[in-house]
């Protein structure tokens, strides 16, 4: 099994010096050549870590607040929540449903699956004036996103690697954000380990399934920065869990076994 | 701000070898025999990450299921849970009150204040005989022990390091475990941008609260094993966060503000 093979060690590099992000531009292009220039050398299985934030850039998720008519459920949200009716707006459009309303947040099932405040709608370290104030959703498709960037990467550079597209992500009962997977290409998401294992009694499930590719986010998100002195892009090295099966949809518990919405 | 300082890099090392641990064992004798051994240099500001397994271990918190009588409502709670009363019996005493049942799954607030299935009480990996089925409960005191496990070792090698003790929980809305800290001594646990940046708007709390220690836990779980082959000890290299005030108790989500209980 491959799992057993484990490392004996890591590294996580940043690359730095990547460019503010523009509608338009070549994500896989611009990390090319950022890791030339930090002299950094793709091997086999490798894994390229990219913060949503500059995805979403490059993909146009940037919204306008003015163009946006709240309806009267954006308007009562809001109200209960202390918020942007326009800002809720966007939130209940990028969402399948609410979970909370509380003070500051409100808790959704986004239209990927995952499970955040705000849809992940993001409204630090982004360049608006004052008369237009910006917004930045979360990227269309991120594993798209990311087999993308990895076909890119991939073919210039003729190694196989993984893609890893993170956001950091609030959780139910603790304080402050860990990196979480939120699109992937390549890599191993969850691994399973309740049929590899021989037990004389029922394994409990906390202990036999692994969040693989949340714990690859949440140690690239130690290097990446949250402010905007950030560095959008990482590289994991020692790692080796290929896959070209598994999904980030593995990592989303199912609506039936959800014991807190 | 010593946030805005980050490392370009970080590197996590196994400590291979270590011993099967049993009660009364000096854990910071056996690491510091193991980084020996392994070749690793402890310099300044380096991580220790220990898994809690063998903190339980060495702390003596094997638990004989022969010698438990499971009260009326443990009993009453296992079959709702579908577990042996014996175990639901520890996890009460472990716990400050119980949040969810399920099948297979009782998930408490624990005496140390985290949420988590079972209590953390594990029956993976112990070497019970036939006669006598033990279970492992958490350390009693996991910020006392990586104290303890701190001075010994930055006494015996005279650099000053941190010292983090994880389990690996699992989280509501996302399949599979990662690493969790539980226990810390010398290491910032959460990092508060929000006194220290300025934005035009409220920020979200979720890009706001960094839960650092968290995220080093994870990280260090992608070396650390999850079976019989694990690893416990692992030590990050690169981070450069000491804190002598922070605590793991600032990673836990005050009751009046969780959404979810």
């Amino acid at each position: 099994m491959e799992f057993k093979s484990k490392p004996d060690s890591l590294s996580i590099f940043a690359i730095k010096g990547i460019p503010a992000i523009q509608s338009g531009d070549n994500i896989g292009e611009i990390i090319t050549r950022g890791m030339k220039r930090n002299n950094i050398i793709l091997e086999e299985n490798n894994v390229i870590v990219i913060a949503q934030k500059i995805i979403s850039k490059s993909e146009n998720r940037l919204i306008s607040l003015s163009k946006i008519n709240p309806t009267q459920e954006a308007i009562k949200i809001a109200k209960k929540a202390n918020k942007d009716p326009r800002v809720v707006e966007l939130i209940l459009q990028e969402s399948k449903s609410i979970i909370r309303v509380s003070d500051g947040v409100v808790i959704v099932e986004h239209r990927l699956g995952h499970v955040l405040a705000n849809a992940g709608i993001d409204r630090s370290n982004i360049e608006s004036d004052d008369t237009d104030e910006k917004v930045l959703l979360l990227p269309e498709d991120p594993n798209a996103s990311a087999q993308k960037i990895r076909n890119y990467i991939s073919k210039k550079i003729n190694v196989n690697i993984g893609v890893l597209i993170t956001d950091s992500i609030g959780r139910a009962w603790r304080l402050g954000t860990t990196g979480h997977a939120l699109g992937s290409s390549g890599i191993k998401t969850l691994i399973d380990l309740r049929n590899n294992t021989v037990d004389l009694f029922e394994r409990e499930l906390q202990t036999t399934c692994i969040a693989w590719a949340d714990q690859l986010a949440a140690a690239a998100t130690l290097i990446m920065g949250e402010s905007n002195e950030g560095i959008p892009v990482v590289i994991i090295k020692g790692i080796h869990t290929p896959s070209e099966t598994d999904s980030i949809n593995d990592l989303i518990r199912p609506k039936n076994e959800d014991l807190f919405r």
